[in-house]
């Protein structure tokens, strides 16, 4: 059994429940590194918080491949198209709870796990009581290991990298799509697995939208441009912004970017041990606020960054659990002044013992394509 | 309202429904023309079986690129992070299927619908009761129209240039993993909007397992080497298998694509209006075991194919539903040998007025790299 999930047991059978239910997600592949397809076939990791060897459901066209590359001994119950899953479900469940009704809370993934798993779970086992495992699991994700480190670090260089070798093929007469599939191409020739997710390019007042997609807008002179992109790298991921600018940006943009990079300084100057995303997301709040753009600063500082591109701790108003050595987030602050343009600066950062240190090593002038 | 919104409404009506809560979603897209990046925050489309107005429950960030690209009127319910979704959700299902206790069942996503949702649901509208409205919105998506078609040949022409492109690449010497990535590359070139899914590379005794996840296995002369891929088109996915030689194959190797070529043949043959999965999955079934390789037809015959890559109908036994002008589904037999090889050979095939036609063009015949 692996040290993640032998702490995952820890925390169920310290919260009283009978154990957990896990989807083929990030959270199984934290705990087992195995990997699936999305499917709709029912898969679940069946774990007891008595610490029995954990009982794995599982499509009979995947339980070769899974027994395989499994680090560690599972009970494996597989089932085929033919007869469907209850059967295998309910053996696997009792092999996993005992038989009857469960005596306590089962815990599962309430932003992963689909009403039709939660249904079969109720088909099986009559009376179920359920408990929403996230929380509990985000945390123990939060905090990452050296290996994990180690990924991202990699994730990082990869895709500035790649927005090396993108902006110096960035100009005037270019849609949005098309740089975007450059973009794309760069991350993958830079030796990414894939993208974190599909990347932005917001430019001129597109760009004054935070969560805009990528349209067939031609850049022109004048221009902001949002870049936001991220490399995944062995199932972990980077994430970065930056706001470059088509010819020279008028005075009153020059003067958003620099708010923006103070904020986004004084956040990463914030973050050390003990720290809360609360008080970060104030650092830089404070800042834009100061400079009177604060209702223009529509969405939280950051986000934690892992195996997803958003996970545990929010940096962001009321979130006041202190931070420890080794969690990861991004540092993300923007003004957006609908209509006119956006400016977002957004870096990778980790909690170090001493204080913190940027995984993004790209530089945050502001760059202006001349032209 | 779109005439694929009015035909569902219909069908809501007709089962006795009160109405649908549907997530962001290839049936959103497909009743919408709206697509949404996957996330966390909650964001539901209430459908009321009487008609009204659609009802949209959105984060604040979303609500202006929605409500700029919806095609039809909506009444907007927007939540921001600080107050969370719950107010908005209630206020929504108000307005949608008024106050009080629902009289009638709510029809959701089983297989789309995440637990979180649910619960959200069942704490603003206490004694919540659901139905899977996956069968209703599947069989309505089943069958295309004229627009639908022209997009999948569209992603089809794409994955088939691609295809062309990268076999006059493949050789001896270059690992699976490398292969996929030139592929994938191959296929964002040719002009699609992304891969269907993460494209197979299977190779050598790789190739006999029909889920193989690309691995850094170098090919070498006398493997088969399964190569399943596809590219998107404006939301439209096209599927195909090519099985190809590394060297002249073996005999028996030959013996068993022409097996699963006749197999595929015997299934396309079988295609016509009234026909259902289920004969069609045994048109190639008896094939493959007349050759006496049933036991190595592991999976299906195939699958619906659209705005997904898996969707209605099934081609196997047990669908016994009547096929109608209009459906596409994949055709994709294979046999497989553990320790050996595997060959599948898939085409995706849509059923016509007259009979049924295949809108993969790429040739079937087994294409032997010679080196």
């Amino acid at each position: 059994m692996s040290i993640r999930l032998q702490r995952l047991i820890e925390r169920l059978a310290a919260a009283g429940w009978i154990g957990a239910a896990l989807m083929p997600s990030t959270n199984l592949t934290y705990l087992t590194g195995l990997r699936f397809h999305p499917g709709k076939r029912l898969t679940l990791l069946l774990i007891s918080a008595n610490g029995d060897t954990p009982v794995m459901v599982v499509p009979q066209l995947e339980l070769e491949r899974v027994r395989a590359a499994s680090p560690f001994a599972m009970r494996y119950f597989a089932w085929n198209d033919a007869e469907g899953p209850l059967n295998a479900l309910a053996a696997g469940m009792t092999a996993a709870f005992g038989a009857g009704t469960l005596t306590r809370p089962l815990a599962i993934e309430h932003t992963v796990m689909r009403v039709m798993e939660l249904r079969m779970l109720e088909t099986v086992a009559p009376g179920l009581q359920t408990v929403n495992i996230d929380p509990l699991i985000g945390e123990l994700r939060m905090v990452k290991d050296g290996e994990e480190l180690a990924l991202m670090e990699r994730a990082v260089a990869i895709v500035e990298q790649a927005l090396h070798a993108f902006l110096t093929q960035v100009r005037s007469g270019l849609s949005e799509r098309v740089l975007s599939r450059m973009l794309h191409d760069a991350i993958i020739a830079a030796g990414a697995d894939g993208e974190s997710f599909t990347n932005i390019v917001a430019s001129g007042p597109n760009s004054a939208n935070p969560h805009h997609e990528n349209s067939d807008r031609i850049l022109q002179p004048g221009d902001l441009v949002i870049i936001d992109c991220g490399a995944v790298y062995r199932g972990y991921q980077s994430d970065i912004t930056r706001t470059i600018a088509i010819g020279e940006p008028t005075a009153a943009a020059r003067h958003v970017y620099d708010v923006v990079l103070a904020a986004n300084t004084a956040a990463r100057e914030a973050c050390r041990p003990g720290v809360t995303g609360a008080s970060i997301d104030a650092a830089a709040r404070s800042v834009i606020e100061a400079a009177g753009y604060g209702a223009a600063f529509v969405h939280r500082t950051g986000h934690g960054l892992g195996l997803e591109t958003h996970e545990l701790p929010n940096i962001v108003a009321g979130s006041d659990t202190p931070l420890v050595a080794g969690t990861t987030f991004t540092i993300e602050p923007g003004i957006y002044l609908p209509g006119q343009y956006g400016v977002r600066i957004e870096d990778d950062v980790v909690i170090t013992k001493e204080r913190s240190r940027s995984l993004t090593t790209f530089s945050r002038e502001l760059i202006v394509i001349q032209e």
